[in-house]
This record gives C-alpha cells, structure tokens and sequence, in this order.
C-alpha cells in the first residue's frame, strides 16, 4: 500500500468544486451534531469539535470510501457514556481521560482486526440485531435528552428509572429552557419535512432545496444562541447553556493508560469497533454502488482504526462513520476524501478562532438536535418486513432493542448476538431429513412422503439437506435408529450425502460410532453422493477405512447394491 | 406419563439376579466415590453419601436409561467447587448450603429444560469441546488432589499458584501420608491394568476378573483405614483422616433460599446441568445400543432433573450419571434401574449404621481414587483424531481445554463453545461459490473451473453451496459485484439456488438491495433451481415481486432465457 492514496495520486480538478461544497456543507452539519454528541456522551463540547478534526484527516489516509462523513456519532456516544459511566464521574478529568483510552482500545483493535483481516467479524451481526440495537439505542438515547429539554435533573440507572425521575421532576420544568427545546424539535421536525418541498416550489432546484433543509440544525444553534445572548437568560431564566469552550487546536498527546481500566474498557471497545465498523460499511457500501464504485471491508477497518487512534492522540473520543453526514456529503457531490479534509480544516478554524460563539448555546438546543436525529433512527419497517417474513428474525431484533432499553447497549447487543447464532444452531440443528426411494423406471429418487417411489424391502435411504455438524449429527442418529426401530429386518442403510458440504469432527465420531452399532446388528452403512472434498476427507480416518466398497456414486448404485446383496443372502425356494 | 415406571410394570422375574448383582458391585463402587467427591466438592464425607441414595431413586422414576448410574461424579464435583469457592469458605455451614442450593437450581433448570423440550440445548456443546472440557478438568482435579497425597496444605486461585505452592510445600511431605497415597495408586493403577487379566490367568472367568478389578478403589480404603487405625497413625504421623461421619438417614428439608446467591450460582448451575446431560446422556445412549434400547434425551432431562432435586432436599449435592460406574452396571448385569434402588438401599444401609468405618479413612487414599479415576478421562486420542481430520476442531478442544487449565471450568467451557460456534459461523460464511457453464451439448451445468464448459456472454451464473443468511451474505455480494467488475458487458446475474436451504431476513435484505442496484446498472438478476419452500417465503416478499418472471425451474431454462434476451438487445447486421 503506497502511503499517498490512490484519490490524491490521481486526483482530477474536475472533482475539486463538488469537494468543497460538500466540504462546507457537512461541516455546518457537523458543528451542532459534534457539540451534541460530546453532550449525550457526558464529555465537555471541545471533544466533540476535537474528534471532529485529526480523525477524518486520518480516515481520508487510509479508508477505501470516498463519501464516507467520519467523525462523532450518537450510537457510538451513547455506547461511549453508557461504558464510562460506572468508572468515572460524567465530565471529570478521569472520565476524560477514559473516552480518550477508549477510542484508542478501539481504534487499535479495528486496526488489528485489519491487519489480520477479521473484517468477518462483523458477520456476527445480523441485520435484525442491528436494528434493534439501533432502534433500541435511539429509544434510550431520545429518554436521556428529555432533562435537557426540560431543564431538570433527571437519570436514573435504566430507562424506567429515568422515566420516573422526570416525571417526578415534571413541576420544576424550566418554562424557557422547555421553549426553546420544544420550539427546536418543532423547528428542526417541520424543516425537514416541509422545507425542502416548500423551496422546490418557491422556485429552489430540489437538491438544493434538500440540502437546504439540512442545515435547519445550524439556523436553531445560531438562533437560540443570539436570543440567549441578548436576553441574557442563561441569568434572567437559568437557561442551562454551553458556556466557555477552550479556543485552540487539540494538543497531541498519548492518552494516560490505566492498566485497571482497559478490564472493563475492552468489551464497550471490541461492540463500540464492530457496530461502528458494520454501519459504516454498509452506509459506505450503499453509496459507493450508486457510483459503480467498491468498498474494501479491510481497508476500512484499517481507516476506521486510524480515525480512532487520532482521536485518542488529539483529545476526542470514539468515531465512525455516520449516516446521515455520510449521504448529506455524497448528495452535496463529494467526490473523494478530500471534502472530508475540507471539513476538517473548516473545523480547525472553528475550534481555533470561533469558540467564543457558543458560549451562549443552550444545552435545549443541542438535546433537540440530538432527539430529532435518533428519533428517525427507530427502524419500525424492519421490524414489520422481518415479522412478515422470518419470525425468528423479528424476535432477535425486539429482544436486542428491548435488552438494549432494559439492560443497556452491552447486554443487549451481546443478547441479540446470542439469539441470532441460537436461531442459527437451532435451525441446522433440525434438518430436514428425507426418507427416499426410486421414482420407478428412473435413476432418480424422491422423499417417500411426498412422491410415490418404490423403495427396496431391507433398505433405509436417508437423504439429510445440511452440512454435518455437532449441533445436528444427533438428530440424525436419532432419525435412524427410529426408522430402523419402525421397520423390522432392515439389512442397509443409505445415507445420501448431495446436500452435506462439511462433516465436522463430532459428526465424523457420530457416523463411526453409528456404523459400529450398526455392524454388530448385521446392518450394513452405506453412502452415496458424497461431495469430493468430504470424501477426500473421509477416506483418510478409520470410518472411511471401514466403509471401503460402501461409498457410491449414485443412489442408483447403492440401490442396486442393496438389491443384489438382500438377493445373494435370502435362499431361493 | 404414568407415575410408574414402565420398568417397574412389565418387570420380568428372571431380571432380578442381574439387578441385585450389580446393585451390590455398583455400590462397593460407590462408597469410596461418593467419600472422595464429596471431598473433592469441598464438602463433608456425608453429603456424597446422601447424594448417592435419593437421586437413584428419583431417576428410576423418570429416567429412561435401564443402565445409567446417577450420583457424584468427577467433573460435577469440581465444577461444584469452584461454583461456591469464591461465595463461601469450603466445609463451612454456608458452603454447605449454597451446595445445595446449587443442586436445587441445576435441578429445577433440568427439569424446565425437560418439560419445554429443550434437550437440543446441548448441542451446542461439540464433542471436542466436551472433549477438551473433561481432559481440562481431569488435569486440574488431579493437580488438586497432590496437597492429599504429600499430607501438606496447598491451593492457589489458579493452577499455576497451585503447582508453586505445591513446590513450596514438598519439604513438609508427610512421609506416611505420601506412603499410603502413592501406594494407593500404584495399587489401584496396577489393579486397573493387570489384575484382570491375572485373575484370567488363574482360572477366573473374564467377566467377574473384569468386574473384581473394580473393587479395588474399596479394598484400598478397607486396607488403609485398618492400618491407620491400629497403628493410629492419625495421631502418631499426623495423616489427616476423615473422622467422624454423623450416622443416620438424610432429613428431608428445602435448602434455604439465598436470593442473592442465585446470581452468582444459575451460570454455574446451567453448565453443570448441561455438561451433566451431555455426558450422561452420551453414555447412556451408548449403552442402551447394544442392547438394542433407546434413550429418550427429554426423559433424561426429567430424570436427571429430579435426581438434582431430590439431592439438594436430601442434603445433596449436584449428581449426574456416571461414566465408569455406568459402564460396570450394564456389565454386572443390571436389567432396569432396580439395580441402582439396589444401590440406594445398600447405600442407606451404610449412612444409617455403618459411617464408623470410615473414621480412620485417610484422605490419602480418597485423592488416590479421584487421581486414578480422573487420569483416566484425559483423552489424547480424540485430540489426535480431531488434529488429523479436523484442525479447527482440534484447536476448539485446545483452548477449552487450556481455558479450563488456566482460567476455571466456568470460563473454558465458555470459550470452548464461542470458539466452536465462532467455526461455525467462520465457515459458513465462507461458502463455496462456484461460476457454472453448460456442459456442451447437455443440460447439466458445472463449475467453469473445474470442467471444460460454454458460458453465454453477458451471463454470470453463480451457484453458492450454502444456505444464506446473515454471515455469508455479503460475502456473496462481495463475489457477484467483484465478477461482475471483473467482466464488462454483463447483462444477466444468474444465482443457482440449488443448495440453499433457508434464506434469512438478513440475506433477503442483501438480495432486495443487490437486484435494486442491478437493475440502475442495467443488469438482470434471475433464480434458478429455488427449492419450494424457500420460494414460497420469498414470493410474499418485495424481492418475490420484483423478480416475477425471472425465477426458473432449471439453470437451463435460466440460460435459454438469458439467450434470447441478449439476442433481441442486440440488433443483427
């Protein structure tokens, strides 16, 4: 891999115009998204502006997409809050510093993953755990924000603890922190509903129009943060309100390791790096095709890591790629990382000269950003297509949306995880299994259940349509000691092997104990149709010795075997 | 289900010498395994007595097996130990009542499982998981038992403390401890290999010699405690002993309920319950084979389940069935489970009047039983087979194995089975996927790779030997995008369905999203071969919709199609 990358080496000038306008774009996306962010993380706002710098600069170098908006996200901020928070006190200089060994923990293991190309990892992760981890995290992540419109305290260990504490907290609302909440979530709901169809018709090109209505976030930041300003109700109304943000690039520095706390940190890191690394691919997957270009998981991982190792040095905390920033840069006509890079710098000169102006910015402001965000994030069509389709599925998804509201992200995640590989075991572990025979006067054979085929008196044949494995290979056993069990003076049976791609060690144990039994009861094993490779296999273990002459091409000629051998031993009259 | 037994009712006379024979044999096996259990569970000598008397008899209710023979094991015991070390100080009255309880949970979870029919939860134990498992635990058991044999006090958190302070202790070795210890073992390693075929050699009949040769482990406890207690070297060289064992039947009484400790305990409960199935059912099982018998694995679930309760209101402790004393049943003779109420008889016979026997019991000898007994569950041959036939297998058993070794039963079962679920997942999410052409002149189409076959231009037929669903997926997209990159002008995406099983929600998410963006590209995705149920799911879908007219019986049909389509596309000069 040449260390310039391939978009810079070959970098046309007709892309530079789309770059920068994206460039700009995302970056007015970015300001409130990254202030609020680090809010509903529990961190102070210059980490939200940090993780919005070195990180991208970082991705740009190594990533594979060329759309892909990195930086702070609310899954990932969320996840981040929810594993800080039995370390440290939300906001203190240890809390601080934990988010920042986070995002290195996580930034390392992307980048080992990488390295040893375990993007496979991520396949662990259906599409149902995902939307329910999602759904569930935005459900979670709207309930936080309700303080802040509020402008009570307010949070209890789960949801249902908070839920009560608000309402218990309800009489002392904050009348105009609640109007400008309120007042925003309106705005910011109206504006991308109504806006961009209400430019198109006052005359706006309707991409424009589209971006337009993104930057309805920005307008209420600058508004509310003007009204509160002149009006000075951070005092007049004790309006909670961002306060002084340190001006001034992040220093690099390598974040203090406590040993201590990389035993708790490595879970919250290793589902922090997998949930950050699936979404973004997929959302850099989905926009890459509609441009016939490709993504490379392994790359990604590898950019993905670098981005969270530069916000580990740069005073941030955890990122990935984001939905929404993603598609509002690719709509705006980014053309290659550099609109990123663009952002970036823009950023830089934010955090460097302009901190000022958020001084006044209501913490309302920021939570309904945050609430109308993640609000769109709860995936009910899924659910609806998946409950349709594949019950199994459907339960996955609510049981990881309803483990990460009761329990929290971890419990959850890892509780969808174990449902969906509990349906996959479950699932080969019920194969079905058909018992077969000749459809006459062919050399094919069907399920005896469904075809009328004519079978051959003394012989059981087994077709089982899966792989062998230790989850089925006693299901299997079990079928066939039945079937001998319902038919007396059965001298073979047939194991028709077209469907079985793999045998494992357990059911290479289950078939040779299986053809012991079956030898001392004077029944002979036979298969047929076995796959090269698993014969390959086979032939060299002591069942394989065994069955020498037993192993068929055809069920044909097993049949025909069965045949002549029951004539041979049954005397003529 | 009738409250008697089927054994019970259609009990035939002539079984009764069989049953009474091997219920004495199994309990003169029995004494000495139950003492040295329950020592190695941490517990006092009584509580394995009284785990060997009401279990039985609740399994002859509801069990299923004719042979098994349920009680104290090895692995349950240690697994029981290291349950409660962390709760309660070994031996303490506390310790005690969490065994129980313990007993009560993996009981009650037996039972759960065997009314809701979910006996398939053992499947996700392989083999070589199991298989590593008991080898681990046989090391760690006999690692434990050295401080008993040397007369010296050892025993670190892990096995490595363990071996150093062992090191450490050797210079106190007590000389007779040591004595009677290694004695014992030679005595009982000799018994085991040549006293059988001596007594052969001497005009005994092979199956008695064979059957006396496991009445060792009672002769060296009769032997060694007459010796202790004439030359009373409990008190002349200090050997540590049993002492007073209280006589008299166990009470019945509900362990007591500690809410808080049934946190800490159901992980623990659950494995021992499952591992305790697993095995007792696979030898069960092997057993009822040869006598052309059949194991019903929910039956066993209900009679494990209430021999667990029935010990834990007895004063028990969580039994299982046995492997050793399972095989020695079924080869005295025993017809149904008569023979284990013989045992249970016998045994209550002993805790009513007999328990003075043991006061000199050294300890010594009880360690020499478990280290003989548990060396011989150390399984190198399924290492090596599974080495030679199955790599990933045979690192499964590995790393269950060293996890158990290195880090306890609870967190190397764990690893065992994510390791062995992680293989799967691994491999079916990297299917054979095979780019098939037209054998000339036929309908059969097959791999271009391996077979000299026509394609057509603008198709690629892609055939994936697999089912598809959340972990292969994208690996399958990842393929067709990169044929189709690799091949300019394709007009037809073909997917041979021929080998898919299932097709989950995650993979019909892949596939509505891969015809989506076919279609921008101009491209047609079209099936083949889909099996009936699969499509009768996939036409109530979007996807079904889509893709009407463009599913085929047969790829030939599929490749006729694709012919003709691309010779009206293009005009004839």
């Amino acid at each position: 891999m040449n260390i310039v990358p391939h978009w810079m080496r070959g970098y046309q000038r007709h892309w530079l115009s789309g770059d920068l306008v994206a460039g700009v774009i995302v970056t007015v996306m970015l300001i409130p998204q990254s202030l609020a962010y680090a809010l509903l993380a529990g961190l102070p706002p210059e980490m939200g502006l940090y993780a919005s710098i070195l990180p991208i600069m970082a991705y740009a170098l190594l990533g594979s997409s060329m759309t892909l908006a990195v930086g702070p996200v609310a899954v990932a901020s969320l996840m981040t809050a929810s594993a800080l928070q039995p370390l440290a006190a939300p906001g203190s200089a240890d809390y601080v510093a934990l988010a920042m060994l986070l995002a290195l923990l996580s930034g390392g293991m992307l980048l080992l993953f990488g390295v040893l190309r375990l993007g496979f990892l991520a396949h662990f992760l259906s599409h149902p755990v995902i939307s329910g981890f999602i759904s569930g995290s935005a459900i979670l992540i709207a309930v936080g924000q309700v303080k802040h419109l509020l402008g009570v305290k307010a949070g209890g260990a789960h949801v249902l603890e908070t839920l009560l504490q608000l309402a218990q907290a309800v009489p002392d609302t904050n009348g105009v922190t609640l109007g400008i909440g309120a007042g925003s979530v309106l705005f910011l709901l109206v504006a991308r509903t109504y806006l961009a169809p209400w430019l198109v018709r006052a005359g706006v090109n309707a991409k424009l129009a589209d971006l337009a209505s993104k930057l309805a976030p920005m307008l209420a930041v600058l508004v509310s943060t003007a009204l509160v300003a002149a009006l000075r109700w951070d005092e007049t109304a004790r309006v909670s309100i961002v306060g002084a943000v340190p001006q001034g690039l992040p220093v690099l520095a390598f974040p203090s390791i406590v040993l201590s706390a990389v035993g708790p940190l490595w879970l919250p890191a290793l589902l922090i790096s997998l949930v950050g690394f699936v979404e973004s691919v997929s959302v850099a997957q989905s926009l890459a095709l509609k441009r016939q270009q490709r993504i490379q998981p392994n790359r990604e991982l590898l950019g993905l890591g670098a981005a969270n190792v530069a916000s580990a040095l740069s005073g941030g905390f955890p990122v990935t790629g984001g939905f929404a920033r993603s598609v509002v840069n690719f709509s705006a006509g980014a053309n290659t990382p550099l609109a990123g890079v663009v952002s970036a710098v823009l950023m830089g000169v934010v955090i460097a000269a302009l901190t000022g102006v958020f001084h006044y910015l209501p913490h309302a402001v920021l939570a309904a950003t945050i609430v109308v965000a993640v609000v769109s994030l709860i995936d009910v069509q899924t659910l609806r297509e998946a409950w349709r389709y594949d019950k199994a599925d459907a339960l996955s998804l609510l049981a990881t949306a309803g483990g990460v509201i009761a329990w929290g992200v971890e419990v959850g995640i890892l509780m969808g995880v174990g449902l969906s590989l509990g349906t996959l075991v479950w699932r080969s572990s019920h194969p079905h299994i058909a018992v077969v025979g000749r459809v006459p006067g062919t050399e094919h054979f069907r399920n005896i259940v469904r075809h009328s085929v004519a079978t051959e008196p003394g012989l059981i044949a087994v077709r089982v349509d899966e792989s062998l494995y230790f989850a089925n290979s006693e299901v299997l056993q079990d079928t066939i000691e039945s079937l001998i069990a319902a038919q007396s003076g059965t001298r073979h049976v047939l194991l028709v092997c077209s469907a079985i791609n793999q045998i494992d060690a357990t059911a290479l144990g289950m078939l040779t104990d299986l053809e012991r039994s079956l030898t001392q009861r004077g029944i002979k094993l036979l298969l047929a149709e076995v796959k090269g490779p698993v014969l390959d296999r086979l032939q060299t273990t002591a069942l394989g010795q065994q069955l020498q002459g037993r192993v068929f091409l055809s069920t044909h000629q097993a049949f025909v075997f069965a045949h002549q051998h029951a004539a041979l031993a049954v005397p003529t009259p």
